[in-house]
């Protein structure tokens, strides 16, 4: 049982873990934390929290736990702003979607990754935004990946990890160097491929009217392109080392994918998307399992 | 009222087009050809065909219209096993995702577009395949692209678009070439881009692991990679000089973004962002309305 979380940042990730933790009767006092007065109270009239700040030390006041819940690019401005009041005492963990950069301001911010201080993330994204979007089921069932330093205390440790099976969430952890890569390629990338095309299609539709003619498959490929835009340019910021080799690495295998059609190559051609298609039946089976 | 309808190629648009038709009472007998006996009987026991042929020309035999619904690839060596049985009277039109190559290949076996062949291909995929996966409600609501030549026999031109408003199909007429352009930007660059995406990714799960961390975004932008990888090959052979240039197009288009990561130019990759998802709201908006 917690007795008062206090979630900065009442989106679709805080929003939902507030409703979450709220209809399994496991929280005492949730406070939501937003710069943006009428998420606020989108949030308090959902129910995601019990009592909304505009102010981020006022919040946190009085918690067992506190949750960054943020996006990314705020975060080193917030971890300032509490820097004075940081509790020895207290649990603090993130949702970010990139953790080497979380580290980094924390380490810029305290001189380190505070003891206390468990950087996490939970696989659970959507292209909705905003406390209206959020879900009490959002997390069951999905990974959440916490990516705790050598020096972190296990007493945290353990409670981040509880806050998170109390959602119905499978916890894992991972190096943040790992994590970052691994996100780069399942999520950062496919994110940027979608905006790139949806925004490049934008253009034709506009001269060409093209999108009326555009189906189901479509519709799937694009849905990313749909997520919040300065979200998404954080991510791309916090994890761009990453992002850019991948861009590198894709743009390399599309080269070759239109050098076999330049040159007749069937062959090469047919076993690239028999493997895509063999690799998506294996993501497939293991999300089915 | 059709008195007999002949499908060359029963897989899932072939198949739910006789189950279309047949439900909805509007043909007397559905001759279903394939080269698969399996997929045959499959279409023969879903009720997608009242009767099932190996051999195309025993399968035209006595039909009103015959529609070729197999892979673009299959369609030359088909349209040179029934040019000495081509019949006057008889309608004959296509489903293949790209014209201009279809009508090449009329060309090269007739010496023209036959005045009764009316070049077709509705907008209903799936990344499913074969007779299994037909459905009698594949083509409600959807639109069906219709590309005549001048030279075209009106009548013939006016019983497809009959056929196609009878399971619930817009018609509509187009160029060949801005069909084909069309389609390479919608449909044919996608599951490039989601091809070569998944098969990259791929690689780097057997030795890293990382699908397991993949939420419902990469599952949704992936999904047209478990299409046909042999329908796939044909398509885009068949269409490639578009693809080819748009293959190039979008990856001058990722180099840009690659850069704007590297320079730290925010403004432009917001921008990008922002461009895209205000054209995706419109291509929903359009899908909704």
């Amino acid at each position: 049982m917690i007795n008062r979380l206090c979630i900065i940042g009442v989106g679709l990730i805080g929003g939902s873990l507030g409703l979450a933790l709220k209809e399994a009767g496991k929280v005492g006092e949730v406070v939501g934390v937003d710069q943006d007065p009428d998420n606020l109270e989108d949030a308090l009239r959902l129910g995601l929290i019990d009592r909304g700040e505009m102010d981020v030390v006022q919040g946190v006041m009085g918690a067992d736990i506190v949750v960054f819940a943020a996006p990314v690019g705020a975060l080193p401005f917030i971890f300032r702003s509490l820097q004075p009041v940081w509790d020895s005492e207290v649990v603090y963990t993130d949702t970010g979607s990139t953790k080497g950069d979380v580290i980094a301001n924390l380490v810029e911010v305290f001189g380190g990754v505070p003891k206390n201080f468990i950087p996490g993330h939970p696989i659970a994204g959507a292209e909705r935004s905003g406390a209206r979007s959020a879900s009490g089921d959002l997390f069951k069932g999905r990974r959440v990946i916490l990516t705790p330093l050598a020096t972190a205390s296990s007493k945290a440790l353990q409670t981040v990890e509880n806050l998170w099976h109390l959602v119905g969430s499978q916890v894992h952890e991972m190096e943040p160097v790992h994590h970052d890569q691994v996100l780069a390629a399942t999520s950062h990338l496919p994110h940027v491929l979608a905006f790139v095309l949806t925004a490049m299609l934008g253009r034709k539709d506009e001269k060409q009217d093209i999108f009326q003619y555009a189906a189901g498959g479509f519709r799937d490929f694009t849905r990313i392109a749909s997520s919040d835009p300065k979200m998404w340019l954080d991510i791309c910021f916090a994890n761009r080392d990453e992002i850019i080799s991948l861009i590198e690495a894709y743009r390399d295998a599309l080269g070759d994918t239109a050098d076999y059609l330049k040159n007749g190559d069937a062959e090469p051609l047919l076993k690239l998307f028999q493997d895509a298609r063999a690799a998506r039946q294996r993501f497939i089976d293991q999300v089915e399992k």
